[in-house]
């Protein structure tokens, strides 16, 4: 099950309406083929990994991360016909779909079909299906907020200049990261003041530059989706990945409103002092209340500096 | 040399005016004793290991971090003096020793001896005497900077509430350090707001409180030495190792000054945006200028919280 919440990695960005699941067809201990969403959401990662199978499935244990479909539409016959036909001896599935065309009649289906299935709780497969489940859940995509900062949390100087606070490692590190979401934001001020380009500069994934996306009030312009205010990004289509790049203000809205899932920081071992702060005002008056939001989920060394993951506790 | 270097450690606080230095004897691949500088600086390192050699001295090495002294003063002979009468088969030294009344003499007296005699420059050996030799190149303390900060570098809220950011294990730690310096110093604003008791509370080491210092130019209050510009701690004698804990403008003054010589950040995963800074203002204008100043030296969980030590790179 770790490695098919694994191999979902590679449905990301793209698999958006859809789910960016992967299977994974395995006897006596191999893995005899694989499969993952397709960009635009079809084919499923199930049609893939029969289609890649040479010879048969029988005998063999099939790892979904989710549920398989239950509906049929006019992109493709339903997984769990696809599996039913296969005849696999056992499926075993990481997550339930809350689709409602789905929602325990993929299950039902290839149980009716009396193949062995098993529906799991499993954490990887729910981690690697957050942006899905976060659309399906809350009507809204996953938020990654990333932050490049001081020791002491600053973002820029005084003066706003900003170039640069962490190294090239830690640089391509945001680009590859660009590349697995859907879309990028940006507030106002640091649209104005960096004229960033938001864009993949990492060879051979530069066609994977996501969508840009500007919180502002003011009149936006061309080339960019605008939103303005954080909530909406319920409306950005097609986006089940979101990845809120700054600056301090924009930060700050989005943490008041609690619509950031998971927290990627970028720590320079520099001193910045009085410069401008990564988080602007969240008029907290309650330090207790501060605490129990975030965990502490990955960190490592990228050049000189710290790479560090916080994940949302949320229930 | 490392297993020597480590055993200093035990020397620390207390051993000012003297060096803080360890010695270990060896024959064939096992410590046959061990020694290191007493609280109150006598006796050596040196003087310890032989009284605690149970037997002779002959074929066997010693290891000490710190060039043994060539001077006889009423509390004791020069550990050169110690070492020949012994009559180790060899002497491997960590660190020269700056202070005049040694500096080469005593390495030159064991060879006069006849003892097979190395000088090396070993790094752990430097950071085991680091206070020492701070006092003797700076003539002043090493001085290490601890804050307990939330992600985005606050201290405390705006109301000024810090109680608590960091968890207990982070808390037990920072009285461990407590117990490895001989002064602790904050600022007039954190004793005013805080009250601090600056104490070990740990079982076992209460008795190691360290002295406390205020920064402040106001009128002192009982019981507290005072000083009244950060480069007086030139003047606090006796203390070789100096913990400063903040506040936030207290921290800014000692890095003006370029004063701090390591860093220990305890980073708690709480967001708490507009609070009060670690660090105050520094008035940097030039983001490269901010740079190459820090090295990540070890960094570590404690609890839920991170710890992380960074070193002033300094030529
Ligand atoms: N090191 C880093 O990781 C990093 C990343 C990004 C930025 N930065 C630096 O940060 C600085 C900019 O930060 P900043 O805090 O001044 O600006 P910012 O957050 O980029 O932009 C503030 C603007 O965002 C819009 N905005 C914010 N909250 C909003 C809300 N709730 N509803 C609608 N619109 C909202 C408004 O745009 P309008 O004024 O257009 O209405 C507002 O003026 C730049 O100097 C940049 O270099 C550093
Ligand atoms: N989380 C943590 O690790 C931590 C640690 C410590 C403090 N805190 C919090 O930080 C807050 C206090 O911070 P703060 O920045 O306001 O105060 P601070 O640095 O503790 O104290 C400022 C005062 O220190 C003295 N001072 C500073 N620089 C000086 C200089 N160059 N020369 C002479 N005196 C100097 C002055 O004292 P006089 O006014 O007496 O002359 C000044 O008013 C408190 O709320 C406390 O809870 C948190």
């Amino acid at each position: 099950m770790a490695a098919a919440a694994r191999l979902a990695a590679r449905a990301r960005p793209g698999s958006a309406p859809n789910p960016g699941v992967a299977a994974l067809l395995v006897r006596g201990g191999t893995i005899i083929a694989r499969g993952w969403t397709q960009a635009g959401g079809r084919p499923h990662a199930e049609a893939i990994v029969f289609d890649n199978l040479d010879g048969t499935a029988k005998g063999a244990a099939l790892y979904v991360t989710l549920e398989p479909c239950a509906h049929t539409s006019e992109r493709g016959p339903a997984c769990a016909d696809i599996i039913t036909a296969a005849r696999p001896a056992r499926v075993v599935i990481g997550q339930h779909d809350p689709d409602p065309r789905t929602a325990g009649q993929g299950i039902a289906r290839l149980k009716r079909a009396g193949i062995e299935t098993t529906l799991l709780d499993d954490p990887a497969s729910a981690r690697s299906l957050a942006g899905y489940m976060s659309v399906r859940r809350f009507g809204r995509p996953y938020v990654t907020l990333k932050l490049a900062m001081s020791l002491d949390g600053c973002i820029a100087l005084a003066d706003r200049s900003s170039q640069w606070i962490t190294g090239e490692d830690a640089r391509a590190h945001v680009h590859a990261e660009r590349a697995r979401n859907d879309a990028i934001l940006v507030g106002g001020g640091t649209w104005r003041d960096d004229k960033p380009r938001l864009d993949v500069r990492l060879p051979g994934l530069e066609h994977r530059s996501p969508r840009r996306v500007l919180l502002s009030r003011r009149v936006p312009p061309d080339n960019v989706t605008v939103i303005n205010r954080p909530n909406q990004v319920s409306t950005l289509d097609g986006v089940q990945y979101l990845y809120v790049e700054g600056g301090g203000e924009t930060a700050a809205s989005f943490l008041r409103d609690d619509l950031i899932d998971e927290l990627h920081i970028y720590r320079a071992p520099i001193i910045i002092g009085d410069g401008l702060r990564g988080i602007g005002a969240l008029g907290l008056n309650d330090l207790a209340a501060a605490h129990g939001r975030w965990t502490l989920a990955q960190s490592r060394r990228l050049g000189s500096d710290e790479f560090t993951a916080y994940l949302r506790t949320r229930n």
